[in-house]
This record gives C-alpha cells, sequence and structure tokens, in this order.
C-alpha cells in the first residue's frame, strides 16, 4: 500500500487504519517456533493433541510479530511505527491457515510537556482471522512527532 | 539446562528463574525486521543513524521473542509457558552484539474459582543486556494447571 506519510500535527482521536491480510501457513509457524518459542503445541500437529491448545497453534509472539507487520505496512507514521510499550491478549490462538488482519484504532494523543514536537499516541489494534474471530488485541503507545522533528544531527 | 518440571502445587510467589545468555547479531536482528517490522533503523545502520534511535536497533517484538526464547528454556511449567495477556515496555534499545538475559519473578498466583486445577501466575521479567541495562520489561499472565490436569481427550 500507498499513503500519505502522517506527523504528529496530522493525528486525531478516532482515526482507523485498515491493513492487508497476512495468511499463516504450518511452516512458518513451525520456523518462528524454532527459533523463539520451542513448545510442542507450535512444533508438532500430532504432538500438540494432548495439550491446552488441542491442535498446532502459532505462538502469540508470532502473532504479535505478524501485527506488527501489518501495521508497519498499513499505519503511516511518518518517522516510523516506534513503540515505548504495549499491553497484548491474545483471546485466541492463531492455527496454520489463518488469515489475520488488523484494524488500529488511535484512542489518544498524549503530547509531552517536555517536548512540544512529541507525544505519545495510544493505538488500539484488533488483530482478527478469517471468521472475524479476535486473536490478538493490543493497547500500543507510540511515539509521533511534527513534521519539523529532524534526527539527522 | 535441565529442570524439575514445576506443576501449579510446586509454585510460590517470590520464586526466582534465570535464563542462559542470548547474543543477538546484526543479521538476525536484519532478519527479524525483513519479515515482521521492515523499518528503516532495523534494516540500515547507515540510514538508521537519521532516525530516532540513531543505529541499528533490534525490533521489540524482536526483543520479545528473544525474551520469550529464554523464558521458555529456563522456566519449567510442566504444561509449557502459555500466556494470556502481557505488559510490555522497552525502556532501552537492543543494538548489534549485545548479550540478552532474563530474570523471571513470581509475583501473584490468582487462581480459577470456577477450575480449582487452574491459575494465572503472574510473573514479571527482566531482560536485561551485558551492562545490566534493562531493554524489555514484561509483566506476565501465564496459566498454570495442577498435576492431575490432563488434556489428553
Amino acid at each position: 500500500m500507498s499513503h500519505k506519510k502522517l506527523y504528529l500535527e496530522d493525528l486525531n482521536v478516532g482515526d482507523t487504519f485498515s491493513s492487508d491480510t497476512y495468511q499463516v501457513s504450518a511452516e512458518e509457524i513451525n520456523t518462528f517456533a524454532e527459533q523463539y518459542d520451542p513448545q510442542v503445541f507450535h512444533l508438532d500437529e500430532q504432538k500438540a493433541k494432548e495439550t491446552f491448545f488441542k491442535s498446532l497453534s502459532a505462538s502469540g509472539w508470532h502473532t504479535s510479530a505478524i501485527t506488527m507487520r501489518l501495521v508497519v505496512d498499513s499505519v503511516p507514521f511518518a518517522h516510523g511505527i516506534i513503540g515505548a510499550g504495549v499491553e497484548v491478549n491474545w483471546p485466541k490462538a492463531v492455527r496454520a491457515g489463518d488469515i489475520l488482519k488488523v484494524k488500529a484504532t488511535i484512542k489518544e494523543i498524549i503530547h509531552s510537556k517536555s517536548k512540544p514536537n512529541q507525544a505519545v499516541v495510544v493505538v488500539e489494534q484488533h488483530t482478527t482471522n478469517q471468521d472475524d474471530d479476535v486473536v490478538q488485541h493490543t493497547i500500543a503507545k507510540l511515539m509521533s512527532f511534527t513534521k519539523a522533528t529532524s534526527f539527522d544531527n
């Protein structure tokens, strides 16, 4: 997608952004898990049956990473998507074949008292699957900067 | 590391767990970012100089994934590390060459009223670099189950 780049002065509470879709394969679930979350329910369809998840599921951190990819590609903050902190919940597991997308909404803009060129923008994100089930709910505190801001020094 | 597997009845508030170390390379920072967080400050050392980060930095979600790997390998919950939700802050960026480790502490054990075999265990994690700077602070709500719990049905 191509977007106009957004600076702090372009942002308003209530603005929404919708991502493209991302299909998650069993192979990608396994590859991510082998490196970062090597637990049986993320690695082995058969053995996953005897676990809490009952079948192969993506690592929650994999779901977070995919969510970030969708946000980076659809929320055009001019200085980048820079997170100071997040709250994340995973109400439902992501399964092989799921097609994910993200809707993001600006909930609050907290201007810095000491640095007038920057603010923390609170963005709520719902990551949903092809059945519109929420697989990740995120409250992200993102840094935003005015157009006049330069880091080139 | 080899550990005795821990069930809900083995856990106590105040228990701590220390991980091994994990060194992060520039190549790994780039590889993760290409797939999940393709922003210039995670991809290009030269171009990163003109950004908020001033030099190449790991995606926060990459730091989270590495933290999860260290936790999976050092916190031996018998039924696995299963997160219901987390709060994450990134006080300092992770740079190429950083050597990370995690210390985890059980802060609270919230027993389920409806399911006596399970509880939510609140675990605080500090991910630190080789200078003992905190690069990620995490409050994780993990699921824990009694020894008698079986998912094999």
